[in-house]
């Protein structure tokens, strides 16, 4: 194998996928990435995979000959890194009877030497042959992504609960993520052209999956500069796949039922308030100091007559705070306690200047959704608290 | 005590002197920050002081009735720290029968508690009654800090190692850092206005302290935006202080003899070489990748017939790296090896265009010195290797 490129291009493109390289690998490779030049194409593929998550890429470069290996995934990726831009050269004797894998790195001024491993002992990436296919901007993918993601479980023990819930409806994709105690609901645009290409509409109502946050972060981040692009999505019982211009991610799907979380959002209320997001956020990111001391629990009083919403916190010994801010107000006087974290995380992500909450008593569902942006819904659910 | 500040003045003080509140403080007052609120220069002091570190810092504010007392300084803060720009009004019982030292601050939509201790619990910041005084530029005094900090030893258990040894020369200050294996001597330049006031120049020759480095990394830190100020220095046995507008640090010394650095620097080499100091870095950058996986230690080759300086480290199973880059040499060729974090410190303090390094043999001192910039000396001990 030999082959030129720019230090820049396998710089960002091995920094792409060493996110899917095993931190504990269970295997010597899987520490590895998979390098495969491709004289016909004149281009070079990178993969790694974590035996659950797994990125590939592509991009031109010079190859004078072809072959495929592995390296370790660190060591090559933070020398290519530090590497002064320009064109690098690889070669290495895939070739020979009784290969090394030693594969020789020159730069201007540099030379290194690496210890790869055998391309055959690399797993195959997974693939979806049969299944389900639909088509998605990357943009409306995205938005569903970030504005659920951060309701799901970090926990580990929670299994399904890490995972972010996907359901292919007639009018496009549902996103949930939960974590017991909160709930988000996403339903992103979707422009005309998005539509299922292997069966009929009729048919796909029932597909649905639970995919895992860690990998949906992973693919967050790298659409991040993909804003034109479209995605394609392809699920089937055990993996989801993701296919854009040079790049596709693969995971394994979890397991296990999700929760019925459409039967947990109030259908009337008996309360509603509407707050400035920003101003709401502030206050709340103030009193969130004082409740830190004192089970993060924050106190939030709805005053009818006066137009107000107050949060309150009282921490014996400490010290206690109070936040006013104007709200418009339908319904009696209220008082209902959340957790300050999950105020903070929803208030952080619905991205409207107004947002409407909901509520019906203090030990029932409130919801919180953005005025004139995205369909969401953001369901808390409140602290009981001794008056 | 009442008053009115702005959220942004009060804000900046207080995460200035919080860097001296105790991180385990051995008595709940050493937690606090102590507010004197003075009505007749109108204005606010601020102090913290950890028994070893003391920072003390004042500015303008609207005191309508004085007082001190001191607060919970991280709940304090982040209170602050967050409350919306603007004016914000501090008031407390301090003059009651039995006061509570509840203290109120009060914003535009915001009111929080917070309770205090009295300021008769706090400990006074040292004075230094006796003694020497010296006048600095701020410029200097950072120059000489920034260059020599580096080197001095972040284990708690070397002691006098762990601090910064100035001595006041006749011609100016120089400051002095060592770990064990490198050390750095910096004279920062010293303005002709600089002068020792309280004694003549001749009995100052003898004087020398050692200060902890952590109180010179905040002090670096409080100069940063004071370039043009000049600094008051003063030492006794045991105490130094650094004065300017309208702040004050105060640092315990170390005690202890400090080593007798001066006798450790050659005098004569028998090999010189002069190289472009950000080529040399990237290089040692690079190489340092592959070093890592083994002790860290790089084999640097100095070539005199190709005018080549070069650097490798050969990690067995693992690959091999070697980087060259052009050197103006003196003497004959010569291999010598350094731990790379010590290349890696210097290279990246040592701040001009280009370097001179000398040598004399494989297991003598190296010292490393800027052409054209400051007045200072970086010694490395280098690695034995077997050849």
């Amino acid at each position: 194998m030999k082959l030129v490129c720019a230090q820049n291009q396998l710089s960002t493109n091995l920094s792409l996928v060493s996110r899917a390289v095993a931190a504990r690998p269970s295997h010597p490779v899987l520490a590895n990435v998979l390098l495969i030049a491709d004289a016909e194409n004149q281009q070079i593929k990178l993969s790694a995979f974590d035996l659950s998550l797994g990125i590939q890429t592509s991009f031109p470069a010079d190859v004078e000959e072809g072959g495929k290996l592995t390296l370790p995934a660190r060591l090559f990726t933070d020398i290519v890194s530090r590497l002064p831009e320009g064109d690098i050269t690889l070669s290495t004797d895939t070739e020979a009877d009784e290969p090394t894998y030693l594969t020789t790195i020159t730069c201007a001024n540099g030379r290194y030497q690496v210890r790869g491993l055998g391309a055959e002992e690399f797993p195959a990436l997974p693939e979806v042959e049969e299944g389900e296919t639909i088509q998605l901007s990357a943009i409306a993918l995205t938005e569903g992504l970030r504005n659920s993601l951060f309701s799901a479980s970090p926990d580990e023990t929670k299994q399904i609960l890490t995972g972010v819930h996907l359901t292919l409806k007639e009018d496009g994709l549902e996103f949930a993520a939960t974590d017991g105690h909160r709930l988000a609901v996403v339903e992103p645009p979707v422009p005309e052209a998005t539509e299922a290409s292997s069966k009929k509409k009729a048919d796909l109502q029932e597909l649905d999956v639970t995919i895992p946050a860690k990998a949906l972060q992973e693919l967050t981040k790298m659409l991040d500069r993909q804003s034109e692009s479209s995605v394609a999505v392809k699920f089937d019982r055990g993996q989801a796949v993701f296919e854009w211009v040079d790049q596709r991610l693969t995971t394994r799907l979890l397991e296990g039922q999700y929760p019925n979380y459409r039967q947990l959002i109030p259908k009337q209320f008996g309360y509603q308030a509407t707050v400035e997001r920003r101003l709401l956020l502030s206050a709340v990111e103030r009193i969130a100091v004082l409740a830190d001391q004192k089970n993060n629990i924050v106190k939030m009083t709805l005053n009818n007559s006066k137009g107000t919403l107050s949060l309150s916190v009282d921490a014996p010994d400490v010290g206690s705070g109070e936040e006013t801010i104007p709200a418009q107000i339908t319904g009696e006087d209220l008082i209902i306690a959340f957790n300050v974290k999950y105020l903070l995380d929803g208030l952080k992500t619905l991205n409207t200047s107004e947002i409407q909450m909901q509520f019906n008593t203090p030990t029932s569902p409130a919801i919180f959704t953005p005025l004139g942006g995205l369909k969401m819904t953001y369901l808390v659910m409140p602290v009981q608290i001794r008056s």
